[in-house]
């Protein structure tokens, strides 16, 4: 039996995920915003009975056992580990730092009974999962390098907020790049070692966003990612990574996702997977774009990540209708989502890219195994903005 | 008047280059290869009446005032500086070394009189001068970022050869790298003052290249360049390009070409050129297709390096066609082409690129004003041996 579902945020990701969960059977009973207005014209649009901007009211509401997080990333980790902490089942998304995604990950591990995965949605894309699947039957040979390129027009808010912060989660590589690594570690299924980036901002100010306020968050990123190699030397060995990511390209949509192997190679655009063997007969479609069936939102997701978001949901109904307790569920249709783990480890090739971006030099992707002491991390932050 | 033209080389370049300067009226009066027996076939083929294995012949021949050298790298730069000595006029590719190129600079100052040009060719597609025409009008308003991706089959000889050694200038970097690190300093009007690269051997042997013997030379190639940039701090102001070649993609061939700035960006597919305002209403074609008009010859090189050097050639009549005399050229028609100065700063741009893949940092582009100490190069090459 379907859980009811408590959703946070009043984003274009909660817009587009509301009418998703209710298509796929979940009675959506409360909607939790930063203001009483919002959340009251969000509830309103959507028909959702319970609107608040108090975060306990939703998750204390008796009738949501499964709660979905799309809040600005500092806020992340507070609602979810509060979630699991009452016995809510919990998708979110990313937090703003490690050091919140790892206790996203102690709480995650206390509670193994509850649902917690990472709503970054483009592992269920058809076009990954077929292409995930066909790297596991060898139809590029050996993985030799991924290249990743995602462009489209500018990911800030009209006005000042978050998405304009670096500090904050916002950016293109936190917000878009790291569903990114996130995906390339599920397709070849080894784990960056090292990263090597460059993040710029060509937009600090704009029509709305001027005066003393400037953008600190990258529209520009590219970062390289050395999977899996075997230790010695400087990029020799493993597979090689490139990401470009550029959001100073508006009216343009690209997400192109390829990897090249030793045996031929296999490119995802949008939502369509080619593939071509090496001495073959020239590019093959092995997925089209089936068209869209679901409700009428669109336009405020790109597509790879709104087909995703709706495999998603329909993979979270099978997983709670496998049960007859509203809040049970099973593991396997859910099986290949991202864990909160996969969360810290997204995090920290994050971070370790904006190092690198600092530093010119490669830095190593070493994920936290304990909470750092809180005082050596504010120094970190002062250190941080010195610069 | 048209000067008579010697040839040197025998691949794939001065295949297509010889039928070219026919068709614009050029003579061609003889043909160098490395051996008797490939000079002779070729120059059979090509209806060329002298042909020989000594490179003298070519260039104390009394009808050749024209002297195009596309040879292994490590030849290069013996062949230009003796043939500028003699009074030649030399089109040419580029050498194996910096300290090569820096000769070759030296000999071009010292004989200004002497047409020398490299004959990195791109600068004369027709897509790339209208692309130049329209960043200098502000198309694009303030460029941000250039982005190149080059796909091709393998580059290597069947045969073991120049082309699978990195120190004779074999490789993507060198061999396609060089000609787009060309192509961007033309287009947005500064150079690389640090790069930041990365260098792959992915097909290290293969059935013909066995046993002992092993490619050194790159066939993923993936860097960065930071031009113009105003001196302080990693990768902040100026143009960031970002350039990713593979050639481990039978059947495939990708050369694109793309400048994003803040009002629109371009971008160059193969020979064509498409534009976009930001605001506009999506992608607009700038310069299509014309379809080959000169010789049968298309298959031997990719289309953008056949359509340069088409317009090369037409450009050298242009220059020889303006004068009576035949060693004496107008220098307008020629005045984009790439001189030595280039050959010599692209060369130090690969140089930079190689040594951050070893070091895995930012180096600085510093082009060489005096030749260095031979003792202490030896020394840098054994020590680079070593590694």
């Amino acid at each position: 039996m379907l859980p009811g579902v408590g959703v946070f945020g009043t984003g274009s990701t909660a817009r587009v995920l509301v009418p998703l969960l209710q298509a796929e059977g979940f009675e959506v009973h409360a909607l939790w915003g930063q203001s009483e207005e919002e959340a009251g014209c969000l509830a309103k649009e959507l028909g959702i009975p319970f609107h608040t901007s108090r975060s306990d009211d939703v998750l204390l509401h008796p009738d949501v056992h499964l709660v979905c997080i799309y809040i600005p990333p500092p806020m992340t980790r507070q609602i979810a580990v509060n979630a699991l902490g009452i016995g809510k089942n919990v998708v979110c998304e990313k937090a703003a730092t490690a050091v919140d995604s790892f206790k996203m990950v102690t709480a995650a591990r206390y509670y193994p009974q509850l649902l917690s995965i990472m709503g970054n949605t483009l592992r269920f894309l058809p076009a990954f999962v077929a292409m995930r699947r066909l790297l596991t039957e060898g139809y590029v040979g050996e993985v030799q390098v991924c290249d990743v390129r995602v462009y489209g027009p500018s990911l800030l808010d009209r006005s000042y907020g978050w998405t304009c912060e670096e500090l904050m989660g916002g950016g293109g590589l936190h917000t878009v790049g790291s569903t990114i690594i996130d995906l390339l570690s599920h397709l070849i299924g080894s784990r960056a070692q090292r990263v090597h980036g460059l993040l710029r901002t060509f937009l600090q100010q704009s029509g709305s966003i001027c005066g003393i306020r400037r953008v600190t968050s990258d529209d520009f990123c590219f970062f390289q990612m050395s999977m899996g190699e075997s230790g010695s030397g400087q990029g020799v060995g493993g597979v090689c990574c490139t990401v470009t990511l550029n959001f100073n390209m508006p009216g343009a949509f690209t997400h192109e996702v390829m990897v090249v192997g030793s045996a031929g190679r296999l490119v995802a655009r949008g939502t369509e997977l080619y593939g071509q063997r090496n001495g073959g007969d020239g590019e093959e479609l092995l997925l089209g774009d089936v068209g869209w069936v679901g409700p009428e939102v669109r336009d405020l997701l790109p597509p790879p990540h709104l087909r995703g978001l709706g495999s998603m949901v329909t993979a979270l109904r099978h997983s709670f209708q496998a049960h007859e307790e509203r809040r049970s569920w099973a593991r396997e249709p859910v099986a290949t989502a991202p864990t909160f783990e996969d969360g810290l480890y997204v995090q920290t090739v994050v971070e370790a890219v904006k190092r690198s971006s600092r530093s010119g030099e490669w830095e190593c992707v070493e994920v936290m195994t304990k909470e750092p002491d809180p005082n050596h991390n504010l120094c970190e932050a002062l250190q941080r903005n010195k610069n």
